[in-house]
């Protein structure tokens, strides 16, 4: 049996203000910060330790997962960032509020920009400063690597890989790993891990900073999952990410 | 022309009670997590970005890299962990007040520890809870490279292989690396660095949270030298590192 440990990272301002937020690098707010050391204190107290960690190139995954770590005093493990683990690129809605989105395309519209399958959101016009290929920490990667967008669907297709070639290994191999990310780039590890339809995906809500546990089979196969903590917290926190599209 | 920043870790809470800590994982005081943060503004205003990091497996330098990133922007980065970075084992010392063990041994015997090149501290008796055999992130390790002690020599022959094969090929690979470490082991390759003889090491302190650049030619020899910040604290901060055996 092995264990895999996922957490979406705690609010940041951008969810405060209720912003499209993709790969614009926001930080925690206070209460994410809380919430990123709440998850750590529910993993030492459930005995979990982790071996090494993987997380996105984005400071509130990257701080969520510090938080977490300095609370389980398990800040010396290794940590991988990859770029590979990043939200889901919004494109031309990074920077835009939800809900005044859903006030002018309408609550429909909004709702298939975030939770469709393959019906991506509008592209960065080419030259866009929101354009991934101008931030240093892309410049070792090819520009035509970088999405100008992403639907859900092209989020699995660069999650499920990087998944695959670099911590599956290590899970295969007995590693106990957290994986410290975000909404999207988690919902597609999940559809990918639990066989989820295209046409369920929608309906998957993966609430911030409770630690989602995999026990898995030697074939990773997913045999129990859950989520740490208090079951009405976990119930509002999910409902919550759900009801963010709301005009109101 | 190459560049290498070292920085030592804030005030941790052993250095401001005054305790000998060696590879005792505490923590930063708030003090110290200011020192790292000032690190940070001082690295980004003078224009220093960096393309990776190296830091310790304990907590002290973990937390000042990753406050000193975060202000400039700049968590993003890889970061190494390694032991080979530790402080100095300080042995049995570890967890004595340092102007109390100058009472009790005389300040010349404090100062012979803590100073001197090749004269180690008592070792950890087999069976002492502090050995780091005892310690899951030294588990992988063998037990017989593991510290019972060091003297400032012994830390020598781990930093600096490590510099040699890990980090040296990088920085002359034209990377921008910074290393955040502690008192002896930036001592270590400080010494190694700058052909420092073994009778002059004792004289060379380095104060917290400063950041300590280097430009180098391609071979890796030091050009020029500097910290960064305002020349009074500096001196001030160098002072107090020096006056830490005293009885009182």
């Amino acid at each position: 049996m092995t264990q895999l440990v996922l957490l979406r990272h705690g609010e940041s301002t951008w969810n405060q203000e209720n912003r499209f937020t993709g790969w614009t690098d926001v930080d925690l707010t206070p209460k994410g910060q809380e919430e990123a050391r709440q998850a750590g204190r529910l993993l030492h107290q459930g005995g979990y330790t982790f071996d090494m960690a993987y997380t996105s190139v984005l400071k509130r995954a990257i701080k969520t997962l510090d938080l977490c770590l300095d609370e389980m005093d398990q800040l010396w493990i290794p940590v991988v960032k990859s770029w590979k683990l990043n939200e889901r690129h919004y494109g031309a809605l990074q920077g835009l509020n939800k809900a005044e989105t859903a006030h002018q395309y309408g609550e429909e519209q909004v709702h298939i920009w975030r939770r469709s399958y393959d019906i991506p959101p509008p592209a960065l016009e080419p030259g866009d400063a929101r354009f991934p290929g101008k931030d240093p920490r892309y410049a070792n990667i090819a520009a035509a690597l970088l999405p100008r967008y992403e639907s859900l669907k092209d989020t699995v297709k660069r999650v499920v890989p990087y998944w695959e070639t670099e911590i599956a290994p290590m899970v295969r191999a007995g590693k106990k790993i957290i994986i410290a990310a975000h909404g999207n780039s988690l919902r597609a590890l999940v559809k990918f891990l639990d066989h989820i339809p295209d046409a369920d995906i929608a309906d998957l809500n993966i609430p911030t900073g409770i630690p989602l546990v995999y026990e898995m089979g030697e074939d990773l196969r997913p045999l129990r999952k859950y989520y740490l903590g208090d079951a009405a917290h976990i119930a509002s926190a999910t409902a919550a990410v759900a009801a963010q599209g709301k005009v109101k």
